[in-house]
């Protein structure tokens, strides 16, 4: 039987994936399961986006342009300058998702064997696009007791060497939280010009930052421009993540000219998820607003829940719907399982995505979580009175 | 300024790209381009599919599953079983185009450097999925003057290395129209067998046969079953590019559970597309007896009408909806361009696409032409009329 690639089988698998049996077999014993572990949201998709879909007259469902329609594209360009980044639309790319925005980006500028140094915990799919593009993520530790705050300058200075391409953050972050500053930007700014390197900001979170801060784009920073290269995605920002939009967003003629040979090799974006986040780009700002006061409000009843938990500590968030907690326990994904297998309260249990599982240093965040509020608020006030109460029961 | 990667240098734009201004260039003097170079089918979308996603009835644009749902997966399989291929839904991953597809079977069987083995002229993307995996493309070469047959199963077994990963082949091919037999499926099943490799078949134009000839699915050999990769689309069967549906089938446990693993970093495929290509599913066989009969039609109007063309050659097509065609010129690129920028017939032009850029060897098709024949006949032949007037016009 002919084998599969090396690259196939160091291919990392989802940190959630293996406690999905756990997770079904729960349920065939008739015990609810309540979803810490999911980035889906659960707020409506906004009206006009999907009437846009029903209301299409489609006969012939072609291919699309490549790179996105130029009415599309220019309808972005002005969501962007609605929020002070000057971008024009032969700066962007529409991709399938931010996911294809970001292997796209791994592909355009980083080869075999190149390197892309990532803050850890991150997303744990970056490791899965550098794994399909041969490249290699160099993890720089940021800190629960710092809130994930950016480590400092120097810690990504050190690792920077001829095979590095290009520093990548996700901001807000998923796993963290964490909202980067302005000074922090400015940092990481200096040194990839200074060191002549790509600065790659996933930036689909933008629109959830709460406690009036606002987010910092590196597409605003001032001679950045060659360096910059934004992932953006519909999916999170408009809850249509099963349309598959996203985009890639650079300044750089060169970046933009070769992410899109990688376009054209795919042909074009879905059709039907384009006319839906064309229309979604009209919702009005009174829709973010609402769903940010949900998620502020979500996040403050987690947060004073999880305060009461003896032993726990837990990294603030300011931006995303994702907290990190860490818990009085050794190891996590035996704790995660165990909540499947073998505890219920009032015939319920939560599934929670084990953090070692966003970290590429073997080790760190053994004893962490991360928790996704994006429940209503009743299930998450639920959610926490089990993890509490496991926490009691389990002997780890 | 940063620079982009090596891959993105050496990533090979489509054949027809660079006409595209030449194109634009003629339109903008008021001369009506008639489009032979796309493979975009202008048959209608089957009723049912654009229907299904009018009607649907989504509240929250959610991720689907990974590898598609459980009933789009069965139903997909009830497809193949009606034509004679066992498959069962396990054996099938939903992928985001028949070119996703390709990229995650190159990535699950072969590393960078890694070979796989094409018969050319070939669908010129096979080379820019292979580029973006790090993979090399070796070709044999197949003939127009054997209709682009198979070649001689020699010429493959003599390029086999330990690096080679897989053969890949077109069946029936982009763009040769060649029309694989059961004995030339049966020569590669013994080869791959003998030197346990991968048999990779985008089957992608599987329901355009004509002639009463059948396709071959590599599925259906027995003891091939290791080995044997199907790419697939909903594409050009339902005449639904935009969708961006396609899958990929294979008995291989490993290869579709490595393969699952490339899936799970991008998330999911496009929900609304997934419920148009199900619906389609459902297209009675009359559809395909009708589309079968224009193209029939098309072709054999194209031939007919080519065949008076002096010192032209023709592959004749039994299968797809494309001709290659070499006519008495020495730079089909040359002579497409000069077709764009400085010929017209009554205020109306043809764009061809080269053929050379379906060969990996330098040098190979360069008097050859790839004409797709999926516009009505009255177009056709006026098309072809040009292309015969400008011959006689061109000076080389
Ligand atoms: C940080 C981050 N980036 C990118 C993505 C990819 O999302 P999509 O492909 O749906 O745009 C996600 C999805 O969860 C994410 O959390
Ligand atoms: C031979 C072949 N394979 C695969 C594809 C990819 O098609 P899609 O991604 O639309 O399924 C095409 C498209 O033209 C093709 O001609």
């Amino acid at each position: 039987m002919p084998s599969v690639s090396n690259k196939g089988l160091t291919m990392p698998q989802s940190p959630i994936r293996k406690l999905v049996p756990f997770a079904e077999g729960a349920k065939k014993k008739g015990i609810k399961v309540i979803h810490l572990n999911i980035g889906q949201p659960d707020i409506k998709t906004p009206q006009q986006a999907l009437d846009a879909v029903k209301n299409n007259n489609i006969n012939v469902l072609e291919y699309s342009r490549t790179e996105g329609s130029e009415e599309f594209r220019s309808k972005i360009a002005q969501y962007y300058i609605k929020n002070d980044i000057p971008v024009n639309a032969n700066e962007i790319i529409v991709t399938t998702g931010g996911s294809e925005a970001l292997s796209f980006a791994m592909n355009t500028i980083a080869d075999t064997d190149d390197e892309i140094i990532i803050p850890e915990p991150f997303y744990a799919n970056y490791n899965g696009f550098a794994t399909a593009c041969g490249v290699t993520v160099v993890p720089v530790v940021s800190k629960l007791e710092d809130n994930f705050a950016l480590p400092p300058i120097e810690e990504f200075e050190k690792l920077i060497t001829s095979k590095t391409k290009a520093i990548l953050i996700c901001n807000p972050g998923n796993p963290t939280g964490y909202l980067y500053s302005k000074e922090e930007i400015q940092k990481l700014a200096t040194l990839v010009k200074k060191h002549n390197k790509f600065l790659v900001a996933d930036e689909v979170y933008r629109e959830f930052t709460y406690d009036n801060k606002t987010h910092t784009s590196i597409l605003k920073e001032k001679g950045l421009e060659e360096h910059a290269i934004v992932i953006d995605s519909v999916s999170k920002r408009y809850s249509m993540c099963g349309a598959r939009i996203g985009y890639l967003v650079s300044k750089n003629k060169d970046f933009i000219a070769t992410a899109l040979k990688f376009a054209q090799a795919r042909l074009s974006p879905p059709t039907y998820a384009q006319i839906a986040s064309e229309a979604a780009l009209d919702t009005p700002d009174s829709y973010f607003a609402e769903v940010k006061e949900e998620y502020v409000a979500r996040r403050n009843l987690l947060i004073t829940e999880l305060e009461k938990i003896e032993g726990i500590k837990i990294a603030k968030p300011q931006g995303a719907f994702y907290c990190i907690a860490e818990l009085p326990i050794e190891d996590a994904d035996h704790f995660a399982q165990w909540l499947l297998e073998d505890f219920s309260l009032n015939n319920e249990t939560v599934m929670v995505a084990p953090a070692a599982g966003f970290y590429a240093t073997e080790g760190l965040g053994k004893k962490q979580i991360r928790i996704a509020y994006v429940l209503d608020k009743e299930s998450l006030k639920r959610a926490v009175h089990i993890l509490s109460e496991a926490l009691k029961n389990y002997k780890g």
